[in-house]
């Protein structure tokens, strides 16, 4: 019976986690069963999300339990197969604990295609990161060539996808973010059309009215609150707003107020809808085809800091705190 | 050449209308131009809306002009035409001014079937009303069979037909209004499961959680406010808000404060949409024509009150103010 590493919760941290918050232990693999496979770890995500359930204070996720591995996205390969769907050198891709091997049932793994694109890719601009985008841009959003698209959070992994996309597909983009070195990254890297820097604006509705001057056809929203209520202002007849995430009100124990929306969307015939990534699961194939022809056509644009060993996974963690990747963080076992 | 009376705004009304605000004229009907069709009334709908339009005041819809004749939902008979989509006696129905007799062209115009029912219910229940609550449920609220629909301002024109509709497709109904008569008619009169009197009832959250034991599946929204933030907090996953009206804040000059509806919308992956029939307007010949089956059928109630002669329109509009109508009021010239 062969043994695997396996990278644990140690301590919960206060303040910047730290190499002494994790510790390293070998248990054995136990045997393949009728339905399970047997998967080798590949490559590992490392994400800032993951300090949050290191603690255990009320969220959304629930928190990691002391002494129990760390999850997080994982490409492995499958060593050996007792499940019809999946075969021996089949890649797939799951959120799994941090061991190097592990056995498991078929349920939650996709497979993924390593001649389509990078492995590491499927963890970013292939993985969550890019169908949150694609599938929110493109099945509540549904947008029209020559339409106007405005994202807040726009130079988050999610947000610079959905505005890379809106080029493709023919809309004017608009993003909004914190710095101006985030707005001239969105405008010379990622092609948008134009930038706002919620943090040295003072008139938000104004801003938002010159950088849409037909109005805003669909709203990318990443964060809610006073950017949310400005853009609101600024919406036209049959707009889309897509509700992904609400940070700017996440962290209030009580739902905080803003101006009523429902005046607006009465008004303008307009749609609001929040969604998960996996509302769109039966899509996730299509996705990934189109997402992964945009980016062999060099059409999306995507980067990543690969670290390399197992060994080195909290430390590649700690690293994201430090700013030490560039993109996507992902380490290769 | 013939004549036809009209009657205009004589003066703007300030509090309740009588009936030296309007005036009767006599003027010539022209000649029948190609593309034109001459007209003759037959039931002319009185709303209290039109109160709002006697008025300057700002508001969503334009005054009415002193000296011009009042408008509102008309239907007519066609008694001459050179309009290729019109014949003489075809029955039409239109926003119209308030004239016995009128040219017009097809625009607006929409064909109706005295065989199907009476020409009257064209006003309301197969009119705007019925087309607003069948199209909002329908095409936006998507109802499945064993889903809770709730709907605020249950006992208005549009949320009775609503909740009827509700039954009818096989859902929980809930309906929302402010007297405990109101609410006894939408159990007794009009079918619903259950009803809540807001006026009374100090927590709004916690009963619409015990009239809606597993949850809210649809919101059909009149109202806006108080009410609908007590909704979001019993929102399902997946659930759909229609968002028809918002008069618990049009009447404020500022867009009011409630609670941020975005974290909701996220978390349980909910949508929320507003509109007006005229969104669905491809859709209203299919709507009337399952609106008017299940009126023969008996399966949807509706009451109206029918006044007699063009003269007494006036009278009949005055009479809403003072409950002289039960249900729909309309003005058979």
């Amino acid at each position: 019976m062969s043994t695997t590493k396996t990278i644990n919760l140690k301590n919960r941290p206060e303040g910047k986690p730290d190499l002494n918050d994790f510790e390293f232990t070998t248990s054995e693999i136990p045997e393949l069963e009728q339905g399970e496979v047997l998967l080798s770890s590949k490559y590992v995500s490392v994400d800032p999300y993951l300090r949050g359930r290191m603690t255990d204070a009320p969220s959304y996720v629930p928190p990691f339990k002391l002494g129990e591995p760390i999850e997080s996205g994982i490409i492995s390969e499958v060593l050996e197969s007792k499940h019809d769907d999946f075969k021996t050198g089949d890649y797939v891709s799951a959120r799994l604990p941090w061991k190097e091997k592990q056995v498991a049932t078929g349920d939650g793994l996709m497979k993924v295609d390593p001649e389509r694109a990078s492995l590491s890719a499927y963890l970013g601009i292939l993985g969550l990161t890019g169908l949150t985008a694609y599938h929110g841009l493109m099945e509540i959003g549904k947008p029209q060539k020559g339409e106007t698209l405005i994202i807040s959070g726009a130079a988050g992994a999610v947000g610079s996808v959905v505005g890379q996309i809106g080029k493709i597909v023919g809309l004017h983009v608009v993003g909004i973010a914190g710095t101006d070195e985030k707005i001239r990254m969105l405008r010379s890297e990622f092609g948008f059309d134009a930038g706002i820097n919620y943090k040295t604006t003072e008139n938000m509705k104004e801003a938002i009215a010159q950088a849409c001057p037909d109005g805003v056809d669909i709203y990318f929203d990443n964060v809610g609150g006073e950017i949310s209520d400005a853009v609101l202002y600024n919406i036209n007849k049959h707009s889309r707003t897509i509700n992904c995430g609400a940070i700017a009100v996440y962290n209030d124990t009580e739902i905080p107020e803003s101006i009523s929306v429902q005046p607006f969307l009465v008004k303008k015939s307009s749609l609001m809808q929040g969604f998960i990534v996996s509302d769109f699961s039966d899509k996730h194939r299509e996705a990934i085809n189109q997402l992964s022809e945009w980016l062999n056509e060099d059409k999306l644009k995507y980067e990543e800091t690969i670290e390399e060993g197992f060994d080195n996974i909290p430390q590649a963690f700690l690293g994201l705190f430090e700013g030490k990747n560039k993109g996507k963080m992902v380490v290769k076992v």
